[in-house]
């Protein structure tokens, strides 16, 4: 089925298939992976286009990571709904410094579009999530409707699903997180990548923070709200990178106002146990909002 | 809790918590790392103490693997069992060309208790887990009921399974196995290993091997069965590693006649993939026996 992605491995998994993609991106310069699970409804009849979630993963995470520890699979295949695992920054691009964090450069892309010298001409996650693995995998799985389509994600990638979703408003039917970099302009973290990728400009880090982009979105509102889960024991959000608590101070007076759903969750930590706990009640908020809430769950 | 181990770690998740535990173990002269799942059940009343699953991990394996990815900790809360998670074999102890091997010596102890001078101090993994580390967590835990308790296992784990449950009548109120090698004394895992740890004395292996085991058995016989599921694009199973086979046809004339409930399943791997895949099937298998049958699930 795959014209643009080569199939380097096809997994059966409950009941339906994760397939290990890769593909030359135009976008990054180099060659990309992507994980993308078809449930078992995909392959029983193609008469109706399945819905679709984008799951963008954290820091240092391939596409590999959430495929086996967030349990998406057992949801996906009860709802009905493909699951899109992008990686988190291009591999081997060359630049000089790309290897030397853990925290920035390869697997921490941040889910933009760089601006600098150094980083623009490979590190475009931004372009590439959206503009290029979206409509080529449109064009290979045709079983799968990519404009009923929803999108969340962990840490970086939560950050990064907030981001996409309120950049773009109307794409994504629906948006949740995982312990998300809410408003990385003012934590280590945001400062170090927006920074380096975008320069010191903060007007430019604002067209992709979350917690500035609330106060400007003008789109449809979900009715079910934004979906947040943060770990309390999660030290991460002790060390205050993640700061839930500004997208909600900064929902207050938008359209958002109470809807960002911010569950704070006690003695849960960072990790694929916190996510996976928790990978149940948003797919169900997905489901919903995908036209799936039908489903026997 | 803990007077004999050492809580390395405690993760919430699902509800529960994971305990990464060690100890020092008499039996392999060894320190041991054990992982323990306590469901939610165990902190909400410590009125009704809870049966346990007693899962043993294949080749490589150490307890994190599967307490990452086999997914048992959504069944252990719905039906409120603790899951016991051991290592597969003594590490660093100090053997000569213990690791030199992926599939012998470190990381694949075999669940046997070696008879050959180089191996016997060390490799003990039948008496550790049986007469060291299940009577220690007793004392540690005493919310768990170790006298309702059932065993199941993958690959080497699942062959262990069913060895020491063939080997000890009536311990186990249920027995089930995820692509278990099953008549490890005719495949060139089991040769290797029995050879290097019982020596050539077939005689020693029969001792262990379930398909041998199989029809000398006379204790109480589970009415559900043995289940096993073991996937058929599993290369292990297709290199003859696994035979499930021959324990239908060892089981032929005996107490289990008709209740090896082989399930070869189309498109499946040997991965955590599959394992994950049928978690909710074994889960539900022993809750059963474990008296756990009213549960919601």
């Amino acid at each position: 089925m795959s014209k643009i992605f080569k199939t380097e491995a096809e997994i059966t998994t409950f009941g339906g298939k994760l397939l290990k993609l890769s593909h030359a991106s135009k976008e990054t310069k180099t060659n990309m992976d992507v994980n993308v699970y078809l449930p078992a409804q995909f392959f029983q009849s193609q008469a109706k286009k399945l819905p679709v979630l984008l799951y963008l993963s954290g820091l240092t995470c391939t596409p590999n990571n959430a495929s086996e520890k967030a349990f998406w699979q057992p949801y996906s295949n009860e709802y009905g709904f493909a699951v899109v695992f992008p990686d988190t920054s291009p591999r081997g691009a060359g630049i000089e410094g790309e290897d030397d964090s853990w925290d920035f450069g390869t697997g921490a892309g941040f889910y933009v579009d760089a601006e600098t010298e150094k980083w623009k001409e490979n590190y475009r996650m931004y372009s590439y999530v959206l503009k290029e693995l979206l409509p080529s995998l449109a064009s290979d799985f045709e079983g799968l409707d990519f404009g009923n389509i929803s999108i969340t994600g962990h840490s970086m990638g939560g950050y990064g699903a907030l981001s996409m979703f309120l950049q773009n408003p109307g794409k994504f039917k629906s948006v949740s997180a995982f312990s998300p970099i809410s408003n990385p302009s003012n934590c280590p973290w945001g400062e170090k990548n927006f920074g380096n990728y975008l320069g010191p400009d903060k007007a430019k880090w604002a067209k992709y923070d979350p917690s500035e982009l609330i106060s400007k979105y003008n789109g449809p509102v979900p009715k079910e709200g934004i979906l947040i889960h943060t770990g309390l024991a999660d030290n991460f959000y002790k060390a205050k990178q993640l700061l839930p608590e500004n997208l909600v101070a900064a929902s207050k007076g938008t359209k958002f106002d109470g809807l960002v759903k911010l569950n704070l969750v006690e003695g849960y930590d960072h990790s694929y146990y916190f996510i996976s706990s928790f990978t149940k009640d948003h797919a169900a908020h997905h489901a919903k909002a995908l036209g799936l809430s039908g489903s026997k769950l």
